[in-house]
């Protein structure tokens, strides 16, 4: 099911627990994507008026770079957070994070 | 200057002719950019929510393939029409909208 | 079939006509890609020798980049002499090749 | 200064310690590597006997693929070994390893 733009994470097999690792700058992504958000509609514009095909391939660029920024960051705060929080716990959970975080990294590798 | 969320593309120095190559397809890219506004928002939703970190990298992942795919249908329609064109004229205009393109490949290519 | 590290092109639907636009600048490839076989080598003897992941990593990251920028650099010529051809030469065969190199664009994007 | 194809890592600041991950699958890596360098030579003979553009850069895309692969490979290992084993450890070295593998993969994803 999609809802609001967004696809179903089937699959994605969590293996979350406590808080999410972002929590601490929760605003700072917020204002991110808001900006993200605020490119995508500058972008229709920029289509809407008939603006050159390189321009937008420009804007374009810009807004995958700043999505990838917050992709890094979020991974960085994960990675710090909960891979080290369950391998200090121990057990075999700290393998099922790194499994979990590595296709993560190779989902944004080959994006 | 930035307005809504866009760069200013001072620096891109457009060499565009006629009008843009997509216009075909404009309500094509216009959909696909509503899209792409509803990812960013969803995301934000996501991050409000506190939701698993893990999930959030995967929509953005999936969003970044989205604004990818935009930025190949624009460029294979730019090079099919302003590039073909410029070319099918003659004159020295064709090498440099091939400079353009390839700087816009290289952008995307790195992003 | 595979022969010295090559992978069949059998799928390309090459539509190939002339000198290859690099052929100016042949000398500068067999550089290049001489001096990315010795990344490879120097890789090999890092992973032989056990050093540390993440300086292997950073050499892979630098032998990417090379690899990359061979990419765009024959992607130029090739529009700028194949496609700019075919264009002033006018017909079909200008879109083929528009086709054929906007496919190799968005292997080299997805890479 | 360079040897060998190989950039001085000067700057990686490794903070290694005991063994590197990748120790057990060495002969993989080893063997995925000379493949990686018969690409690297296949490339040349490509170039050498003027092939067609478009089949070079599948080739080359190929061969940025398998090297994705290993660094993936290298860096799932490195975060289910050294980070992992940092963060059981205790103290500031996890975090230093955290710091350390996410620029590893800034510049996989950025490369």
């Amino acid at each position: 099911m999609i809802k609001d733009g967004l696809e179903d994470s089937v699959g994605t097999e969590s293996v979350a627990a406590g808080p999410p690792s972002y929590i601490n700058r929760k605003d700072d992504y917020l204002r991110r994507l808001r900006r993200i958000e605020g490119q995508a509609r500058g972008l229709q514009r920029m289509v809407q008026e008939e603006q050159y095909c390189i321009d937008i391939l420009t804007q374009v660029s810009a807004m995958t770079r700043a999505l990838q920024a917050v992709s890094l960051g979020l991974l960085e705060e994960h990675l710090s957070h909960c891979v080290v929080d369950a391998a200090a716990r121990g057990g075999a959970e700290a393998q099922e994070k790194v499994r979990e975080a590595s296709a993560a990294i190779a989902r944004l590798v080959r994006a």
